[in-house]
């Protein structure tokens, strides 16, 4: 079908094609539902009017201060407003958003803002005296912006040339931004946490963010105003392209500086929160709770949970306090959640461990995620849809990133063979759902047998005296390695060593038991995940 | 920002982009609730397995009979399953759907079937006889396939080559469709309802029908599995794009072969029916059924209504029986509605009057469409948002037409100046809310006076004795033009020209009233859109 088709020969104009980015859902908001609460923190409240104003008076100030397209602009801040708008503002001048880890040292952000070149960094009071310390590493230092959030009260001193509002105040609130000149071009940076290795730069695209920030909202049924409570931080994915999905649902967005069960109720009860995502142990703090506290959460609320399959407690702890829970999977090479565990009315009348199984599955592909399969690592086919044949995860489609920036030969690693490559490996259920058996760096193999950690770490989680567990290889002359476990303790709780490998060799075969049990708190990334690379450090290092 | 810029050096891959097709919409619900129902028809229960299954058959049959991307394959039929099928199978191949008016009569449809260049069509036996004196009529005839729907009772003659099942049965379940080269290639072809003028042949393209379809969803609140009625013909705009729409959410679509109150009634009693479109007068049979049979319904519809501002007695009406109501505004060029006028929670809390008033503006763009505005006809300048500044409707964005096949110069007129005339004249509210005063063509043109046909109209409305009127220009000696309105009464309902007159002096500028005023059925077409053309005829004809 060449130009000769005359279905063909009908080009793209002005009129009749526009880039595809997430910034025209704030105008949108703004110009439909001006009057609305689009912020809540502290006192604030904020309207969609007041908020799309402000963000082109931002994007504005950025163009005063010399940030064009291309530029990169960081932010290190909780989820606060000032981190909101700068989901947009950047993005309207076609300038590169970098959010920033709050729980990085110097060191690291001092490396991720050289190597992102950021022009640019708005910093909250909190976090001063850490970018202060990375400034001071760099040889090219960004202007430092301060966000003097109201709301926080520590002392610490400000550092930068200028406080946000009086940044802000230099910008033109009539500015006339535009959208990108190609959907193509990058709309924000994401450091990987670095669970497995360096952190990489992950690049998003406009057309990514904005179809993943509309399929959040379709995928989940979320409906218009609806209420979000910013338990995962926007500094994580985007906070899952979130940010773009509330100004497409003209919601309202609860700020929350800090991650803790009291202020977390205390919101949902005062502003009546609807939505919310985050890390299992967000959704713990919950079910965890007193009941008397939960008592002033009158509406249904719903949450998303993500970074491990929600064991059994919460999903009857969930079900106990009234909460509809969904599980998503993703990668920060996905823009957050690129999959979901999509319900089926059937599994309302099966057992609560026949449920819990179900809803455990990383299940399918995002509806505008063209792929994602289980493919056998050596020829790349498919895997049977049989429920054990072990494969490699990967996805393909619009929900995938532009690439690493700077690493050409990590991107093409990612993308061998037409597909991101997730490094999990699982397998596909007769129903076509797909569960992750493990990391492919956390498959132990132990005298030629692969061993999976999560499987271990299944049966430690039934343990009436274990919180938490990870399981890791330990470097062994007989067996090559063989499973560590890193045993939590619940407060009160005793055991021993013995005990808990006897409670596993009742319930798994003798060679997946764990040789070691060390007992401590165990290590975890600031969203949440089990650092697992220390655990392996630690089993190396083990006396015998 | 040029290619230097690391941000810009990372490529689009298999990986990481994937044409946007709402073909990919079917995968999805065949992949993930393939036991799910997708249609209803008679006895018909057809799952999405077997729905996606049967268009990779049908795909594959079309390309065993020769059908290639860039052919058109044309159909003719009512709201059936072969109709909705017909909306995948020929764009899993790159093919271009057109879908025939089935009220149409032979020479246009053979104008349509030549101009369109339709390789095959796709006939529904209650249809054989048009379209064989259509296919009479043809230099270059289509293969035709003949649907013999089972739920139909007719007796006409077959006339295709081959029965719908038959073909079906060529074809390979297997087939490995692709999504198209480019998202830009034409996916439909929906020749224009002609009000006001000859047919143009709109393209559509799988960008577009993808962006509305998921759009629809979005802007409607539409959830995971709503069971949607065709009482909306799928051969109008492609049903509004909303056969892909319920393929994107996993609904279920009640067919419907006829619209007339008791089918529609009982489809939604007995199959729990949540969500339906169609012009006014399709809301107006359900406002006018009696209590009783009204009373199965026990689930709340929410309906979308187009074509003509929601009268009093409809919003009334529908608020009575429990019904939600949404006004929508688009036009052919558009896909269906590209616009929708947004509810406010305030306007649940005003009058009824005020209630009509606010639901009844054409509202706002979707929020994919870049923009919908109202620009001044001379400058080219929006107008501002007062209330009364008239000007023409213009779009631009996604949601807009590929163009016109083969008429250039129509396209450059309806692209000129970088956005889309929709030749409807309105006007901004302060609220940012559109309100169209007149179709282009109906304005009437008196002393020098632009008179709104629709302010006319809508005192009419307001005639305890009217059903329904029109008003057009007569032409006239002395003013140039004169109002005319033709004027269908309620049964059993009496009134005079005079006095009919003397009621919108009362309510209306003296030089606004009707001159004229005719009695009788006005003439609609098959979409429910008064053919004021004909009117404008039968007032040029008039004798005095």
């Amino acid at each position: 079908m060449g130009e000769s088709n005359p279905f063909e020969s009908l080009p793209q104009n002005a009129a009749n094609h526009a880039a595809l980015s997430p910034t025209s859902f704030l105008a949108w908001s703004g110009e439909v539902y001006p009057d609305r609460t689009a912020l809540i923190h502290g006192e604030l409240r904020q309207t969609w009017g007041e908020t799309y104003s402000r963000c082109r008076q931002m994007a504005s100030a950025l163009v005063k201060r010399g940030i064009s397209a291309g530029d990169t602009v960081a932010v290190m801040a909780p989820n606060i407003p000032a981190a909101y708008e700068m989901h947009f503002a950047p993005a309207m001048i076609g300038a590169v958003l970098n959010a920033l880890n709050v729980r990085l040292d110097a060191a690291t952000l001092a490396f991720m803002l050289e190597f992102g070149e950021a022009k640019m960094v708005f910093v909250d009071r909190a976090f001063a005296p850490v970018m202060a310390e990375a400034i001071e590493q760099m040889d090219n230092p960004p202007t430092v912006v301060d966000i003097d959030d109201p709301v926080y009260d520590g002392d610490e001193s400000l550092i930068g040339e200028i406080e946000y509002e009086a940044f802000l105040a230099e910008g033109d609130a009539d500015f006339e931004w535009r959208l990108p000149e190609d959907e193509w071009n990058a709309i924000s940076l994401n450091f990987t946490s670095g669970t497995t290795g360096n952190p990489k730069g992950v690049v998003y695209h406009h057309r990514g963010a904005y179809l993943n920030a509309m399929t959040n909202a379709m995928a989940w049924d979320m409906p218009t105003h609806a209420v979000y409570l910013w338990t995962l931080p926007m500094f994580h994915c985007n906070g899952w392209c979130f940010p773009w999905t509330l100004a497409a649902k003209a919601g309202t967005n609860v700020c929350l500086r800090q991650v803790a069960a009291d202020p977390i109720i205390d919101a949902m009860s005062e502003h009546g929160v609807t939505h919310y995502c985050g890390a299992p142990i967000v959704h713990s703090m919950l079910i965890n709770a007193e009941a008397d506290k939960l008592a002033g959460i009158k509406q249904t609320v719903y949450g998303l949970v993500a970074g491990a399959a929600p064991p059994a407690a919460m999903i009857e702890g969930m079900e106990r306090i009234g909460f509809k829970l969904t599980h998503v999977y993703g990668l920060t090479e996905t823009y957050g959640p690129a999959a979901l565990c999509a319900k089926h009315e059937a599994w309302d009348n099966v057992s609560l461990d026949e449920r819990v199984r179900l809803n455990g599955r990383q299940g399918v592909r995002y509806p505008t995620q063209r792929l994602l399969t289980v493919v056998d690592q050596e020829t790349g086919e498919p895997v049977p849809h049989d429920g054990k044949t072990m494969g490699e995860l990967v996805f393909a489609g619009n929900i995938v990133m532009k690439g690493y920036l700077k690493n050409p030969s990590a991107t093409e690693e990612a993308f061998a063979d037409g597909w991101y490559h997730t490094g999990d490996l699982g397998y596909v259920e007769p129903d076509g759902y797909i569960k992750i058996a493990d990391r492919a760096k956390d498959v132990i193999i132990s005298g030629g047998e692969n061993i999976s950690s999560l499987e271990i770490e299944s049966v430690l989680s039934r343990h009436p005296a274990i919180a938490a567990s990870a399981v890791v290889a330990r470097p062994d002359e007989k067996w090559g390695e063989t499973p560590c476990a890193f045993v939590e303790l619940r407060p009160g709780e005793e055991t021993t060593e013995d005990e808990i490998i006897a409670y596993c060799r009742e319930r798994l075969a003798k060679f997946k038991c764990p040789k070691t049990v060390v007992f401590g708190a165990l290590p975890t990334t600031s969203t949440g995940k089990v650092q697992k690379y220390e655990l392996r450090s630690s089993a190396e290092h083990l006396d015998d």
